[in-house]
């Protein structure tokens, strides 16, 4: 039986890709996509959301959210790595299809509440929707299935901060909610998505099998190529979003520990995760009273590429 | 020509270990022991020091230092890692000699301006004395030689909290004052040091060579190292202390990096150290306008442990 998910996403070249995996993989029910800032304005956001979905000739619903963050000031949206459109300052097809008459959260209450142990709420944006959600329903900690999140660093060290993940950097409050609600939580951060670098081969083949949502991805990917051959000197890009689903289907392909997270919402650390293993001792009990989660620590990167040109690549 | 070297500590076990180097190495002039709390109350850690020089046969100026961190409050000392005494809870020899008449950051202003351009302050306690120094007279970051701090930590993660170093934790924002003063520096971290173990075997040769200061070092030790067998579950100890004099004088046994250093004096992330290595872009200038320093990443813990046998075991 197929996983049904929720995706929460700011697309993004690699959440374009990421939604693509959603809407592609045999075993994956995607009941709808959520759109907050981040990558992008969230009107962006949704619009690119709406047209991953026509590209890829599917009907899902998308529900727009967070248009900032909940406390701090909001930033621009980094369009130096991801494009004024998000996906690379491409040739875009018009959209037809219009978002949800209600709000990213509220999507995300009512469809969690209407198949109570079902849902797994996938995240890969800054987590302002999955925060307002709690704040509507705080009892849908009991009911979703799972939380799979892809942000923070644990050793990895950060790529906006030197100790902090884009996502959590954009919402630390949201983030700090979120990590820490009592929720059976994965977090998929740097510490995993470095491991894995897509390179200019293997998106070809994906482009090939893809057809007009291949180009949109292909295109897009060079743009974002640019920017890690300038900042990391690598050929090719770190799939971070796709590897929340990687997870999902393949989660003998990462290396994860149990622990306690915080995030750090103020300073200079601001937005960095904080990991107590569990059982680690420490001076206080300050790092050790959140909810236990489970972090991924490593990935086997050939072999999570390897997952995703198989899914995208005919 | 010996390396002249204030070396400011609060002892400590691991501080014992490498006063016990800096006053063999022949390649050292031990000019003084500055004194802090830290590991022990700053009392104890200047009666330690005056003892393990006079073990040693040896009459070094101690500067006793301070007695509480600049601005946080104080916290107890660890007896659970150091013992009361700060050397396992053994029996001692009486002290017959008496700290200077001068505090410990007089002791440093005075002893560098006296010597400048020659003199190296290895600091391996809390960095209250150091800081205090700069209040005393901020003209001596051009007149050190060099400082070496045995603190922090970049990816290696923390030792009281999940991404704090004891040393930093201690007191933070003198930390932070050092750490970004602007003088040559050096940082000796957890990365480099927990890559060196001191198992038993290579402690019965320090204890051996040494005498009656040998069978401190090897007594306290015992007691150290329970602690380390409870906590991270191995049979030995991290040398720390004598990690920094291993960087002074053989620093080809360690990879360093340069790069801008930052620390958290607030929050869950208290006494983090935060490294933005140079020329790696981030979203904002925040993390690259401290001035440069040197921070070790990694360390040949065996042939540290060689060194260190090597100096102390006859
Ligand atoms: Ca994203
Ligand atoms: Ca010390």
């Amino acid at each position: 039986m197929a996983t049904p998910i929720i995706f929460d996403t700011d697309p993004g070249v690699d959440d374009a890709q990421a939604i693509a995996i959603a809407l592609a993989h045999p075993d994956i029910e995607l009941l709808g996509l959520t759109t907050t800032f981040g990558n992008v304005e969230v009107e962006t956001a949704t619009h690119n959301a709406l047209l991953l979905s026509e590209l890829a000739g599917q009907s899902i619903p998308v529900a727009q959210g967070a248009a900032a963050p909940l406390v701090k000031p909001k930033a621009p949206a980094p369009a130096h790595i991801h494009g004024a459109d998000g996906l690379g300052n491409i040739d875009l097809p018009a959209v037809t299809g219009k978002p949800q008459p209600v709000s990213a959260a509220q999507f995300i209450v009512d469809t969690v509440n209407a198949r109570p142990g079902e849902v797994t709420l996938v995240a890969v944006g800054p987590l302002g929707n999955l925060a307002a959600a709690l704040q509507l329903d705080p009892g849908i900690v009991d009911r979703v299935r799972r939380v799979v999140i892809m942000g923070g660093s644990i050793r990895e060290g950060g790529n906006v901060t030197p100790v902090a993940e884009a996502n959590l950097y954009n919402d630390p409050h949201a983030g700090a909610r979120v990590l820490t609600a009592g929720w059976p939580l994965t977090l998929v951060g740097l510490d995993a998505t470095h491991r894995c670098v897509l390179d200019p081969e293997a998106m070809e083949r994906i482009a090939a099998a893809q057809g007009e949502l291949g180009r949109v991805l292909a295109e897009s990917y060079t743009f974002y190529k640019d920017f890690y051959r300038q900042a990391l000197g690598i050929n090719g890009c770190c799939p971070h979003d796709s590897c929340s689903l990687a997870w999902l289907m393949k989660p003998e392909l990462f290396t994860t520990q149990r622990g306690h997270l915080n995030v750090v919402t103020e300073g200079p650390a601001m937005g960095q995760t904080v990991f107590a293993p569990e059982g680690r001792p420490f001076i206080t009990e300050q790092w050790s009273t959140t909810p236990l989660a489970e972090v991924c620590l490593n990935a086997d990167g050939p072999a999570v590429i390897d997952w995703i040109v198989e899914t995208l690549g005919g």
